[in-house]
């Protein structure tokens, strides 16, 4: 784990192109000494794919499992404590980005199926697709998919790639969000100008900006943009009840993020607005002076970064253009505004009437010793719906992840008690796959 | 000049303050060489202030010569075609940061004097005043004018850190703005948090921060701010037509700035926006992931850098307090929300009955074969507020910029053809002076 930790596969910015690709090669060879009997680096248009396989028994359920080697970004470097890439063990936890997102959770697998291989036990096929795009949406996934639907063929895909509520709290996840996102340029003159001599009479691209942005939301919080929840899909109320049930306790949850007071839409719960409604936020701005001091200037131009936390049944192009249109609608005529749209990851629903679903609730409940609690999760897992859609193929979720690990954030952590667990859970699951599936069959 | 626009006196960047000091030294030697008698850096909280002077005849009046030898900084420096700090000539034309704000417009006084000097005709006596904080508000220029009352003694303080309507279209200012400035901060959570797992139920930073800035103007464009406009001077109906008589050439104006259209207050004509009217700007911000590609966060803070042009008879401490209540009362309780003022300079009305206004007339008039348009300046001067507040002294300025200059932008410049014309102005203002004054007596 300590080796891939080393490697800053950052995959939103080129200066890391080539630690990508070192990370590729470093998967290619964990897959090989794990047991694989195949294993292979695909290139795409973007990062490569990691392959590897194990074919043990036609009969019996070939599982794909799906993980991702590459990270975020790390800035605000300042605010670590110790280096980013260089991994550190304190108090039980691994400090590391990409130590739970997904680096840490990746090799839970890989380690449950070298325990599976060196034992002798492997009962079902297993496939291995680790891939270098899920933090910038995947891409380049649809692509190898279809280009590789033979190779990639299974009966569910299992993801190690998600948190549970806490430590003593297990859970499973029974939906995602999906997310797109998009960067809005803005510009007014040609150069920035002198605030003194052109004041008053040149529209202010900042000002322009801020002015569009803050149309997003209506005063109680909810999404202004026509039409963005014409597809939100209402939760039925088995599945609302199971998730208002899993306890939630405000004040800890603010301590957590250090904020005074929680923020959305009134007339829904913190959870619900986490996990089953949508939401946009701003998730970087900028233009003009940035230095110390001032500036007397009106700034030639301005810019963010946008994104949308998308619920089923809605879907991201969608979205992304109801949202361009409705900026697009309150940019006056003096300013030109350009706007880039980012890939965007599909929301998903979980089967929770499928055996490899209670094979996983099983898996949990042998290492926990108690049931997990079904919980809609806010984040978001381009692959389960891009497998759902070319291969047919369902997705399972056994996340070990803690709510604390600082996924995104400064200081990104991973328990090592969950990295345990996590692998006795997989051989569990395992286990009750081959059962569950042979007694469907 | 060269000399002067090699010193990278950039007052607002601290990296800077040595070449504050090597720019004072220079001032000194410039101040010694064309003839003063007494020259003196005098040091202050902030930049020094450069003092020189030569005394003639008490019986003649006494000119205070103001200039500021501190420059903007040069951001986005990729834009400048030759570099800031090493000046080129080319078509008549000196290319670096101050060259026209206001090395240049300082070196043509310096010269006038320097003239008057070799030729043994100064009648008048002459002190000068440079300083280097005028491109941050002068903060220290209040008390160094407390301190210094005798020294400073004059009948008028002459300033040439303006510009001219054009080359073939002389003008005298009578009006200038005041400006005052503030840097906000909002901060939400301790810090970036995964926007998946958060997003929708904590308050983003950004998009606070981006309700606030909208907030500041009306649909109309005119400034939302409660008793904003409370004190702002109705201009005479003869200063108003003097005004709108000075042409403007509207299409001129949108392409020498790059932009499709001019913005402001409806019910007023851009030149009226840009002279007689107050201003609100948003000169910088900044907040979240900044660098390529996307980062799905909700950022724990966002800035801005907040100025605002007033007018005659606003005050800017009322001004930055009514925008700083203004905008506290915006932000919603799940942020906090910091500020900080930058010191601000005052607006000033030129006394257009005084010999030493019709002295400066004609001088224009003789030099450029008609007399100067008057118009309203939308920069500010802190110099002409605090030198009449503490001292009793009224200001005349003789500005030889022109409109394209690109002050404050990248590729500033100064018209070399401006240059000697205004050491013939200078040179004749003197002579005038003596005669008005001793007119008047």
């Amino acid at each position: 784990m300590v080796t891939l930790l080393r490697v800053p596969s950052i995959s939103t910015l080129p200066e890391h192109k080539n630690d990508i690709g070192i990370c590729a090669q470093l998967c290619k060879e964990l897959l090989k000494r794990s047991g694989c009997d195949r294993v292979e680096i695909f290139n795409t248009e973007g990062n490569p794919v990691v392959f590897g396989e194990k074919l043990t028994d036609p009969a019996k359920p070939t599982v794909l499992v799906y993980g991702h080697y590459d990270v975020q970004p790390v800035d605000p470097l300042d605010a670590w404590e110790t280096k980013p890439f260089q991994p550190v063990i304190k108090n039980g936890k691994i400090f590391a980005r990409g130590a739970s997102d997904d680096k840490g959770q990746l090799m839970i697998q890989l380690k449950a199926f070298e325990i599976l291989v060196q034992t002798n036990t492997t009962q079902n096929n297993i496939k291995f697709m680790i891939e270098g795009e899920e933090e910038i949406g995947s891409p380049n996934l649809n692509k190898f998919i279809k280009d590789h639907r033979k190779m990639l063929k299974a009966d569910l895909v299992l993801i190690s790639d998600s948190s549970m509520l806490s430590r003593t709290m297990p859970s499973l996840e029974i939906s995602f969000r999906g997310s797109c996102a998009m960067e809005i340029e803005v510009t007014g003159p040609d150069r920035d100008l002198h605030s003194g001599i052109y004041g008053g009479a040149v529209a202010n691209p900042i000002i322009v900006l801020s002015q569009m942005l803050a149309s997003l939301h209506k005063s109680d919080n909810s999404i202004a943009v026509p039409g963005f929840y014409d597809n939100v899909l209402d939760i039925s109320s088995k599945e609302k009840l199971d998730w208002r049930d899993a306890p939630f306790d405000e004040d800890s949850f603010k301590k957590q993020i250090g904020v005074i007071e929680l923020w959305g839409e009134k007339e829904y719960s913190p959870q619900d607005r986490i996990g089953i409604r949508p939401a946009i936020d701003v998730n970087g701005i900028w233009g003009g002076y940035l230095r110390s001091g001032m500036k007397s200037i009106i700034p030639c131009k301005a810019h963010a970064k946008i994104s949308s936390r998308i619920v089923p049944n809605q879907l991201s192009s969608d979205i992304l253009q109801k949202i361009a249109d409705f900026l697009r609608s309150k940019a006056p005529g003096q300013v030109k505004v350009h706007m880039q749209s980012f890939p965007g990851g599909e929301p998903y629903r979980i089967d929770t009437n499928s055996p490899f679903f209670r094979a996983a609730a099983k898996a949990i409940e042998s290492t926990y010793g108690k049931p997990p609690v079904l919980v809609h999760d806010g984040g978001t897992l381009p692959i389960c719906y891009l497998m759902e859609k070319e291969l047919g193929i369902k997705s399972v979720l056994l996340g070990f992840g803690l709510p604390d690990d600082n996924l995104h954030s400064p200081n990104e952590k991973f328990d090592l008690n969950q990295f345990f667990k996590g692998i006795l859970t997989i051989l569990n699951f395992h286990g009750n796959l081959s059962e569950n599936v042979i007694d469907k069959r």
